[in-house]
């Protein structure tokens, strides 16, 4: 269970911007809030059943999304190559282009 | 026309996957393949003006796609901020340290 919340709320930081309005919602109160089906029910007036299925369909949803674009699967990639890049340029000897480097090393790592 | 022709190539490149059927079929014909929305009628057996509908619908989608999750724009900002690592790292005197680097920002920008 921990595997699949942490698995969605990782596609979530990709995709929820192409999640549609109550499955971006709900789903968000569920796995970042870590609401109940029950209490998101009651806070929307909607039946229990309502929500586990808008919440379903966006699983299935940033899950589909990743298989087509693979955002996730890339960033993770591209963070093991910068920390590969990273290490190299802690040994450098040229102390300027050392901290250069780094600086710009963190932003294209925050960037992602 | 050309502007217009250079954004739908490239937000197609990061995108396509999530376009349906005729829609990206369409698309890749008028705009990658150059062919001309006669053409495409004509080898479809459809009427000029659905080839036009799927392929305006497709350009829409793209550009929405784009606004959401900016991809194309953060590949922009990636490969500026690679190629001012690269520029510093070409200067610097440690070989062994400038050849590992070099290969491992070149992974990283084929990535993209």
């Amino acid at each position: 269970m921990l595997e699949k919340t942490n698995q969605v709320n990782l596609l979530f930081d990709f995709y929820a911007p192409l999640l549609k309005g109550k499955q971006r919602e709900y789903l968000e109160l569920y796995y970042l809030d870590d609401l109940s089906l029950g209490e998101i029910a009651e806070m929307h007036e909607v039946s229990r059943q309502a929500v586990y299925d808008h919440i379903k369909r966006a699983e299935r949803q940033l899950f589909e999304y990743e298989e087509k674009l693979l955002l996730a699967a890339k960033h993770e990639q591209r963070q093991a190559l910068l920390e590969r890049i990273r290490r190299i340029v802690e040994e450098l000897a040229d102390g300027e282009a050392r901290e250069e480097l780094q600086a710009l090393l963190h932003q294209l790592s925050e960037m992602d």
